[in-house]
């Protein structure tokens, strides 16, 4: 077996568990199941021409208008005043998207880009792009799954995600060397896979969604492989 | 149901994972299964006078020399020059330990033993203990089990014995709100007690323990309730 090929497979449960220099050379793969990475996956799919993520909500709204973008995100899971968009994939419809860049910003999804600044490719990834991910991290020596977690707290829907990519992966054929914590995803995924809704029904972001009324995303992003589209940072910071 | 006999569990998969005021009013455990804390169950129940976990070789020889203490631990999972036990639970026996106070210093649960400073009451717990710290932290209405990792990364092993205690809280009849991580670490912690051994053969700790030939110890640590004894931090910082 060609060592050469192993590829070194981590997961982070929440951003702040990357030590110094995990990322350098690495390509990274941000997760926000729910629902900021599945919204750029529905963007990016819909022919979006580009999504930047920033942290504050004044900062989204001048970067948009310096680039004459739209806006969309999130506090509190909750729409922002004035923008364009929730944080809701349904809504970014081709007919809302195509062609136009979009500037967000949400609680957990953007902190976990920011932390990511040192990969050399960062991509964004979730259940719906699960498979498109894997292929486009075949052939990386070093995979980083850095799992948003909400509030800097360990979620259980972006692990599951991190376990989906994993797995398919290993689908893939991938010679891959696991930390404890990929190991435990897949294995947590391949529990889960025949239905996500029932493994995270207890889970306290999943609930929350419920009780906000978005069932309905909810159904959405927990659809798997449903999306071809795998949006990456370009050299602007826009992901496409 | 009455809401004030609610358990807050949560489960932090490296101490790195807890938020500022987590653990300030909180009953903390902190697992290192392989091997630091159950060294101390095995010492403790033994009749050892008392545990101090400090982080630096020539710490430990200071506060041993100062207390009259035994000396303990390992650097690089090996004995350390001159000390009177490296970090195996088999050497801490009777005729060794009783009525000794033991100095230790250990890479990963000294560490977590640090970080639980904060805590109202800290506990030491693992495989071996699993009943018994759960009978200790029975009415504690907020519970964190803190994982010690290794050098800073999540270890399956340290889960999966966070998982026993929050299995054996429920089977006590514990009324428990669950984290995401510690729903987790008790559904991985069902689907693995058939055979820990297995559920750890691919993960990077144990196999490090293995190759250099601490299978015994690994046989000693994953054995699940042998021990009744539960090391709680004195207030002269000593675990008994």
């Amino acid at each position: 077996m060609d060592e050469s090929c192993v590829m070194d497979v981590r997961v982070y449960g929440v951003p702040s568990m990357l030590l110094s220099n995990d990322l350098q050379g690495a390509v990274a793969v941000v997760i926000d199941a729910l629902r900021m990475t599945t919204v750029a996956a529905f963007a990016v799919r819909n022919g979006c021409a580009g999504i930047l993520a920033v942290s504050e909500v004044e900062d989204a709204r001048q970067e948009a208008a310096r680039h004459g973008a739209l806006l969309g995100g999130e506090r509190g899971a909750m729409r922002i005043e004035g923008f364009d968009f929730a944080n809701s994939p349904l809504e970014y419809t081709h007919d809302a998207v195509a062609g136009r860049r979009i500037v967000v910003t949400t609680t957990n999804g953007t902190r976990a880009i920011a932390a990511c600044g040192d990969a050399e490719r960062v991509l964004l990834g979730a259940f719906v792009n699960a498979k498109a991910v894997a292929h486009a991290c075949m052939g990386a020596e070093r995979l980083a799954l850095v799992c948003a977690g909400t509030n800097g707290r360990f979620s259980l829907e972006d692990a599951l995600a991190a376990g989906a990519i994993v797995a398919r992966l290993r689908e893939r054929g991938a010679h891959m060397r696991l930390c404890d914590m990929a190991l435990a995803c897949e294995r947590m995924y391949i529990a889960a896979r025949g239905d996500l809704h029932a493994a995270l029904s207890d889970t306290a972001h999943y609930g929350r969604l419920v009780s906000l009324s978005l069932a309905r995303d909810l159904h959405e992003c927990l659809m798997e492989d449903t999306i071809d589209a795998v949006p990456e940072r370009g050299t602007d910071g826009f992901f496409a």
